[in-house]
């Protein structure tokens, strides 16, 4: 039994004290994770639930926060920027006119070999089990030979859309394999689900901010963007969103409820439950994009839109870019009521999906081995988040505020007003490295102050040194 | 020195009499290779020259066709069904209303298990080289490792636009990598082309019969079609098209120069050079499917549009889902003058292409087999293709008529009128057999007594015996 310095019975808010100073000094840095309780009880010879009772108090103090199976984590500490306002602003419907050429460079500046790539949200390649998709590719072609050279053809192949109707089961919602249709990625998805619930000209609701990808899919499409405010904790603003309901014809809208892009936020389930509900009672086609659904940094995996959908409305939209490899570009779609139309129009656009990819996508999640990575996965993002997010506090200028996302791996950075995110990032390329200024995450070109900054990447100095050099840049000085 | 029974010197007459009639006993099927003029003539005790003058003289006749570096093949028999008239008529634009569920059913039917597929294009899975596919994929993993898990963005990856601009020298195009941009198919090639150089509501001229694909892509666009009719060997008819020219406000056209699907014809180069030219005092887009081009019976490889293109109006779209194989999902164009628009609609509705596959693709190409496995394919295409011209000359009802291709794999067959092809292709299913009725082929649900057969599967008795049981339904005794 150990005693503290005046030898008394050493307490467990002795024990707070000692590690919540302990991670104040660094010698636990954020997002490191803590000594499980039973070993830090053997270390110390103190009982099992006077370590849960300090780490309790650390955790409500949000200093630590616990991740099923996984253990107590390091949080950011707690001089970290505060998180942006909630948007606000009445919404009337905008064509959208993105800056392509801000995008494709954007997208680009991620190849540009040495480049530090915070803006693209691309995963490091490092973190996908590339050994064991060699295996499982060989063991595929072995097992099925030449009938690997076959054209898939929409809906997908079967054993592909079993596995993901199975997977369903956890995000809460019930499909059949003949419910989801793979595509070429998740915007593929998107896409296909836009237009068939949609006619060029007309109005479609989506977050604002909301991943730019999206708004390019509306202009591709002629629709115009009806931008409902977000909270950057709970997402969509769902008094707006009733509000743009009763004012305006919407086609549809797009929503990412789990883990949004750019904001982080998770709606919570009673708004989720909320948001079906109203669409139903217009017969308003939801399209759900969930890519960073199964992303989250503490169970259990969030549910789903599609999981209160009784009317058949809500088109579920993923994809394994983020999961298992960009480098397969295979996604899928559950379109509930509108199967047919989506699946017609895969058709005539891309015929179908990637064979091979398929192949390979349904081995990997056939082994047990796939919840392990994920789960590794998963830490490593929320490691590489809350690292981020210390950084941008101790180096960007004062009055920057960002995100503390619940899952996926981007913040979204509000910088003082007055400083050009689009300067910014043109300025940060020359220093070889790439941020994704806010304008492109709305129709109106609106967060001109902001920046997403992607958390993909596993964290070096060289990325620590990237945020300073952003930081300097922000402040002027760089 | 050979002597004839009357004991004469043994003519090069006397040759071709004996050639010939074994050809027509059967003893050469269709399709098959004659002995090299070497082994014949060392066979013969017959000079060289002999035996080229009696080949060169059934290959005048029709009975016999050479192949450069490969031989002289069996031709179909002289009793073979005729081939179809030119399509005439004038052309009225149309919406496209095209009958999506047959080309579902269709598309869906080559997969279900035991069917004869002779509906789609897709080659026999065995065709293609799987076992060096496995050993180059493993290599590609094992030389990038992590590197495969990368996000592809359009134009997609350098070495394999790289590649591609090599081998266009071949087709008589000079293009550089920048002028590539990668795709998930030909479909999307042809997708993106369109959206890039056409509004809603626009016209945009087709072939008549053209490839259906072609015609969902105008439809899901909400383009008009103006057919031009065409010749089933030289393709498009240009006083047609000029025409069409001076009376309507085109968008683009659609083209397939190259053994077009699904008439097989290949465009003269007089007659490309020409139409390149009709389009460049208009200042038309042309659209060029040359997803078959590679696929000739005999070379020299066809020219193509794009090589007489001097103002980068010609947008050329290809694949190798009919080269390497269907399971890949990698198709590629050169949009010339509107290569950044089809750039960003790319990264609008795709992002990018599966980087795993075109690096196996690219792999694949470097290497020298694939120039003498593509020589393979195509003398398969040949065989498979002559082989069912002939059966359908066996089987089918007097008056039926039948393409003579000069490359690809698909044969367009003209049943007497009166023959309702779709209610063929019906009665067909239930026995287990797909083809693709003629309809599918036009704008205006023309081609009602056409069918159109696939020889890309391997001939086997089970082929030979579904088109026995085609013939006995078109007949009406089945």
């Amino acid at each position: 039994m150990q005693t503290t310095t005046s030898g008394r019975k050493f307490l467990y808010e002795d024990l707070h004290d000692l590690l919540s100073g302990m991670i104040r000094g660094g010698a636990f840095p954020p997002g490191e994770k803590l000594p499980s309780i039973r070993r830090l009880s053997l270390q110390k010879q103190m009982s099992i639930s006077t370590v849960m009772k300090a780490y309790m108090l650390l955790e409500e103090q949000g200093v630590i926060e616990s991740r099923p199976q996984s253990g107590f984590y390091v949080r950011s500490a707690a001089d970290l920027p505060e998180e942006p306002a909630r948007t606000s602003g009445a919404s009337h419907p905008v064509e959208v006119k993105g800056d392509a050429k801000v995008v494709v460079d954007l997208m680009k500046a991620s190849r540009i070999p040495g480049i530090v790539p915070l803006g693209a949200a691309s995963p490091s390649p490092q973190l996908f089990p590339t050994r064991r998709m060699r295996r499982v590719l060989s063991g595929v072609f072995q097992r099925l030979g030449d009938e690997v050279n076959v054209y898939d053809v929409a809906p997908g192949r079967e054993e592909f859309r079993k596995l993901i109707a199975q997977r369903a089961i956890e995000k809460g919602a019930r499909l059949r394999p003949d419910d989801i249709i793979a595509t070429c990625g998740c915007l593929e998805a998107l896409h296909l689900s836009l237009r068939a619930v949609s006619k060029p000209g007309e109005m479609v609701a989506v977050e604002n901010p909301t991943y730019f990808g999206i708004l390019q899919v509306l202009e591709a499409l002629g629709l115009r963007a009806v931008e409902i405010p977000t909270d950057p904790r709970t997402g969509m603003d769902l008094d707006a969103f009733r509000k743009a309901l009763r004012t305006r014809k919407l086609a549809a809208a797009v929503v990412m409820p789990n883990f949004h892009n750019p904001l982080g936020s998770k709606m919570p389930d009673a708004h989720k439950k909320e948001l079906v509900s109203l669409a139903a009672t217009r017969n308003l086609p939801l399209i759900e994009d969930d890519i960073y659904g199964d992303l989250y940094y503490t169970g259990p995996r969030p549910r789903t839109l599609k999981s209160y959908d009784t009317e058949g409305l809500v088109i579920l939209c993923s994809s394994f870019s983020k999961l298992l490899s960009p480098g397969l570009r295979v996604g899928w779609c559950a379109p509930g009521r509108y199967r047919n139309e989506v699946e017609r129009l895969k058709m005539m656009s891309t015929i179908g999906t990637g064979t091979i990819p398929q192949l390979l996508i349904t081995e990997m999640l056939r082994g047990g081995g796939y919840d392990r990575f994920l789960r590794g996965l998963r830490n490593s993002f929320y490691t590489q988040t809350q690292k981020t997010i210390a950084a941008i506090g101790k180096y960007f200028p004062e009055g920057t505020r960002v995100t503390k996302p619940q899952g996926g791996f981007v913040l979204w950075v509000e910088l003082p007003r007055g400083i050009d995110s689009v300067e910014l990032a043109r300025k940060a390329l020359q220093k070889n490295i790439s941020v994704a200024p806010g304008i492109l995450f709305s129709a109106k070109g609106s967060f001109r102050n902001f920046l997403r900054i992607s958390c993909g990447q596993i964290w070096t100095e060289t990325i620590d040194r990237a945020l300073l050099t952003l930081g300097l840049l922000a402040r002027g000085i760089a």
